[in-house]
């Protein structure tokens, strides 16, 4: 039963376009209250941004982050924020009062440490400019799924318990499985390129895990990963270019969908040019000055190339090719005029590693050679290489880590400050 | 470099509309070869469909499932698939002759056992009837989203490693975290909710794990969970008004989405009527002839209630509402006016459970009592109740299981026959 006097519920960021004198419902948490001599001002804040409700000095209003709903008369006035209030007001809490937050969420920073925000995650990402960061996530999400949807890409879900290893048995989380050992996926790429020989081409937003034992800013034994795979391809270029095209839809999302996310955390999206800018491996270290027989690079070329990306192309990013096949997975496919270098590639967004892709190998007896080769026995992926011996196209595909997106984006020190509920060798909670 | 005279990639589903004496590049896998005597027939498969292909009776087609690349000019034949066939016709492998699949993939159902096609995944999958299961799929999870975006939520991915079980021991695979113990998530019911405290309204598709030592139709190891929970409701008829939008964006994005699946497997979609018929559990009880003190319903009670709501109601989907607090979890609001009952419900799809859901508590004194109340100590949810004891508003939510719904949209005998790679107390691989 709907009581005919009770206005329907309006969001903060409608008030300022919402006819003054209109009885109004807001839903939210107290955000701040403030008492003064002869007055006090409640700040609600709900999911679309905060509002202001004047009442009288001696009024009732529970304490910070009790959730309330209040009913009153909407007002214009210029000093307000949004150049409205809301004034003759009734406030009812709907829970109980609200414990004292471990830090004043109403403050334009959150100044606690790092642990403590992790410890109180449920409670840290209601700060604005916290939550703010989410919303970038879920915004690159959304703009991923919707580059790739409109190039005839079909979303899929695998499996995150496996009989094996993906790319090799170090790292990985052990599960008693009824009774006998499971892993927890590394990546989907096994399973990513299987399902290339059904939809062409794929992608697939999920949780990988990997049993880091470092503790570094940079690193979760948890998070989420973009992939795509695509066949029919003619190389890793084209692998490349399907990357590009996802990153422009994360990037447009972003700047869709989370305008007001980027204005609160003053971002400058990264300037994404039609095509990225390439350097082959071996180029690349001869650039940075690095020995010609390095095997990779290290994070301080990176940065070089990064800038050297910015200067030379105004791009934040840039592929390096040609990665020495000793240091890439077996599945990789070679460069085909020199079998020293692979097809693959890494993107670096800002002079940070963010993303690895590549062409696959897609020939059974290429698959065959490459185990042996690492001295093991082809037998041992049997089921993987089935969709190799019932015919697969020349394929590739990459992964980006979205918390190293965001990370990256906002400029965070630690991946963990982007990260919702972040694992890592020590954290395991909440 | 792109070769002048090769023509750009043509799809198959767009040759009926392409030009007549066009040259056209094909991509796909040999669908089907047909050596006649006086000519050859090659179906091409790609992501869109199947097209036909001419050649002398004498030209050289590799076997099978071989992917293939087919350049030629494109005429209209009546008799053609499509109305149209590509003549003229140079085909050239991607890659080394296929071998025999396990089980023919051109003929219209695919005869293999179940156990059969499960070990052979990847290539069951490419059979265009069991591909078009997958399709309804992930059309289903892309209108879930959309419609739930529409309605203000925000996306969330929470972690799947965590130290705790949901909302039991009981069927929980346990993890080797770096030397400690540490659980798969049966359910993100425990962040989404905390979630709640931040965005208000969240969704999150992913993976949930169950160590079912059940070997049944119906249940699996580890599936996808549409999960949704939103906050300032009235009760839990807020959220099956939210389900029952959620449920309109599945079908819709199917309509409009997969056409062409719905058509490859004649379905017919639910009917969804504007308000989902509801029944308390005391009155289904009543309806189906069972005992009052009954506990739950049985299947062939819920089969009933399925029929009962077709014929009443002409709708697919029935909501049993109020089910016995003992029967639910510790989370679970009661029914205010008496608290032998909940606020919660199961949705039926077709006679059978495809949705838990339901308003949940939210003052977190009633948290510690019901905890308490199951002779455990609130202190061991501390992480959990803090987004509480710091104020959460009223709230709610439900769970779909996305190979349930699948499998229940096709009549699917078993729930692992619409799941790309199942598990389950047997089954770990492919």
């Amino acid at each position: 039963m709907t009581d005919p006097a009770r206005p329907h519920r309006r969001l903060a960021a409608d008030l300022p376009t919402a006819p003054p004198g209109d009885l109004v419902l807001l839903q939210g948490w107290v955000h701040r209250r403030r008492e003064l001599a002869t007055v006090t001002f409640l700040v609600v804040r709900d999911r679309t941004g905060l509002a202001q409700v004047v009442l009288p000095a001696d009024a009732d209003v529970p304490p910070e982050e009790t959730p309330v709903e209040v009913i009153g008369t909407l007002v214009a006035n210029a000093q307000a924020p949004g150049g409205v209030e809301v004034t003759e007001a009734r406030v009812r809490p709907l829970s109980e009062a609200a414990q004292t937050p471990p830090f004043e969420l109403w403050r334009p920073h959150l100044s606690a440490t790092l642990p403590v925000q992790l410890d109180h995650a449920a409670v840290a990402w209601r700060h604005p400019a916290q939550r703010a960061r989410w919303e970038l996530a879920a915004a690159s999400i959304r703009g991923f799924r919707g580059a790739l949807d409109g190039l005839g890409f079909t979303e899929i879900q695998t499996p995150k318990l496996v009989a094996q290893a993906t790319e090799s048995g170090a790292n990985v989380f052990e599960v008693d499985y009824f009774g006998r050992p499971a892993y927890l996926a590394q990546s989907p790429q096994f399973y990513k390129q299987q399902m290339v020989g059904v939809f062409e081409r794929v992608y697939e937003v999920g949780p990988v895990f990997r049993a880091e034992p470092h503790d570094t800013v940079r690193h979760l034994a948890e998070y989420v990963s973009l992939d795509a795979e695509l066949g029919f391809i003619r190389d890793h270029r084209d692998v490349l270019a399907t990357l590009r095209a996802a990153l422009a839809g994360m990037i447009g999302a972003i700047e869709r969908e989370a305008a007001a996310a980027v204005d609160r955390l003053d971002l400058t999206l990264p300037a994404l040019p039609e095509e990225i800018p390439v350097v082959h491996f071996r180029d690349a270290l001869r650039l940075v000055g690095a020995a010609e027989d390095e095997p990779d690079l290290a994070p301080d070329h990176e940065r070089w190339l990064g800038e050297w990306a910015q200067a030379e192309h105004g791009s934040d990013f840039i592929a390096v090719e040609g990665y020495p096949m000793a240091k890439r997975p077996f599945y990789t496919h070679p460069q085909p005029d020199d079998p020293r270098w692979s097809n693959s590639f890494d993107l670096l967004f800002r002079g940070l590693e963010l993303v690895t892709g590549g062409q696959r190998l897609h020939r059974p007896s290429e698959y065959d050679a490459a185990i042996c080769a690492r001295g093991e026995n082809p037998a041992d992926y049997a089921s993987y290489l089935q969709a190799f011996r019932h015919g697969m196209p020349p394929h590739g595909g990459f992964a980006i880590g979205l918390e190293r997106w965001v990370a990256r984006l906002v400029e965070a020190a630690n991946i963990r400050e982007v990260t919702l509920f972040p694992r890592d060798l020590h954290r395991l909670g909440p």
